[in-house]
């Protein structure tokens, strides 16, 4: 298969597959990813996934990288892979190498990791008629100071992943710890429910996602009525229609939450639409 | 200075410095870890760190590693470090290297991380005269699917450690989003009220410590009513006595928190006896 390129990594601008094993990264999650979509060799969303990133590394007072160097790092790599591929992008920076010790010092140098996947293949039906999703049983925690950034402390994630075997569901919903839905392990969610569209509160957590974003943007422009709260399973599942969006499949119909069917709405399709 | 040998590591048995760029425990904190102190090359406390290194992968359904295995590492390293000497060993357990995503595969095996470090030098009145220590303002969030276990998802505690510049504080205490008194950083909490001894509940979040189970033995032998539940800030500024415990320091009483001085008492003396 010619067209199977292995995954390719640059570690502080340098070819190579390894880390220093002092990283922050790696003992304490100690910094922040994005993963960005690349078509045909162009880079999707570039400024916002910066800025997220920019707003992440604020948030924990990591010394801000460099977007230039980020971007080159990145097209070297793309060029690499062949210029005109699909793939997937992640760019990870953490805190750097460190003494043993949570209490970051000011002699900790960034790390940056720039790394390109093989783009996964997805059923067209995914897009078309939707896809299958559960509610998980592991919750997440609030706590706001880490909040909508995409941080490396993910094991809620990995544990709510975890929780299903069927290779049919794409994703699960997590719930805060007042049962609140929230988003899926890998997307943030959206219902329509008598027009209006409904997205969680991410005030205590979850994700902020780049396509989130982007819908609610959308939204805005079409005059819909967006509307950001605390709400319930049963909300969810009264809902008119139901989407997950990330930033590598944009906007997936929800078919099937458990037991209960949904169908792809005009609301939904619309919107996929404006996306593509 | 002869004495200061560099910090020594083995990555899965091999000698080096460097993990590989896809492991879990850089992209998400996926994994666990334990700190334990070496006097004079004896590891102390190895099996209460083992029992709860397991129980942490049970927790997170990553695979059990080789006990035995770990412990001929450990000595390894401590036999090139000097036989007799004191240091700190850190180990960390991974569920290994993967594909990009939350979801665990079982392709992915286990990454074992031995690392020696340098033993701290505290000053001898830490343990005569108390430490100082304040209150954060960074919360702790309760999710009981990571509590007690040392994993590796440690955001709030340098988020906490953060907060203070002051090289006088030796660590900061956290509360939980309800304001209840938690844990310090980087060790657990016990305080003494009417000859009663007081310390958090961890049902919710907050680690529970090699130091903090072996107290609360040691409180159990000498027939001290002990009290685990939930306490306010206000709770412990009233205490008779106040301590902080970790395994590499053992008991340090504590003599101030911020504005509020306190003095070593004779239940943690009793205590800091009995441990040495």
């Amino acid at each position: 298969m010619p067209t199977q390129i292995e995954s390719l990594f640059l570690i502080n601008g340098e070819a190579g597959n390894e880390v220093l094993v002092t990283d922050r990264g790696l003992h304490y999650g100690d910094g922040l990813f994005e993963t960005l979509k690349i078509k045909k060799g162009a880079i999707l969303y570039w400024e916002h996934h910066m800025a997220r990133l920019l707003s992440g590394c604020e948030r924990l007072c990591i010394p801000l990288p460099d977007i230039v160097l980020l971007r080159s790092e990145a097209e070297r790599l793309i060029s690499e892979y062949g210029n005109n591929s699909d793939a997937i992008l992640k760019i990870i920076v953490t805190r750097g190498s460190g003494q043993r010790g949570y209490k970051p010092t000011t002699a900790a140098k960034p790390t940056r990791i720039i790394a390109l996947y093989p783009s996964p293949r997805y059923p067209e039906n995914y897009w078309k008629d939707g896809v299958r999703v559960t509610i998980c049983k592991t919750r997440l925690a609030g706590n706001p100071r880490l909040a909508r950034i995409k941080h490396l402390n993910r094991l809620e994630q990995i544990l709510a992943s975890s929780e299903w075997d069927d290779p049919a569901i794409v994703d699960g919903i997590m719930l805060d710890m007042d049962q609140h839905v929230i988003e899926g392990t890998m997307s943030n969610l959206f219902w329509v429910y008598e027009g209006n569209l409904y997205t969680p509160d991410l005030t205590q957590c979850g994700v902020e996602g780049i396509m989130r974003h982007l819908v609610l943007k959308l939204a805005e422009e079409l005059q819909l009525m967006v509307v950001n709260g605390h709400y319930f399973v049963e909300d969810l599942l009264s809902a008119d229609e139901i989407f997950i969006t990330n930033s590598i499949h944009g906007i997936w119909p929800v078919r099937q939450i458990d037991q209960h069917t949904f169908k792809p709405g005009p609301v939904t399709k619309h919107l996929m639409d404006l996306i593509q």
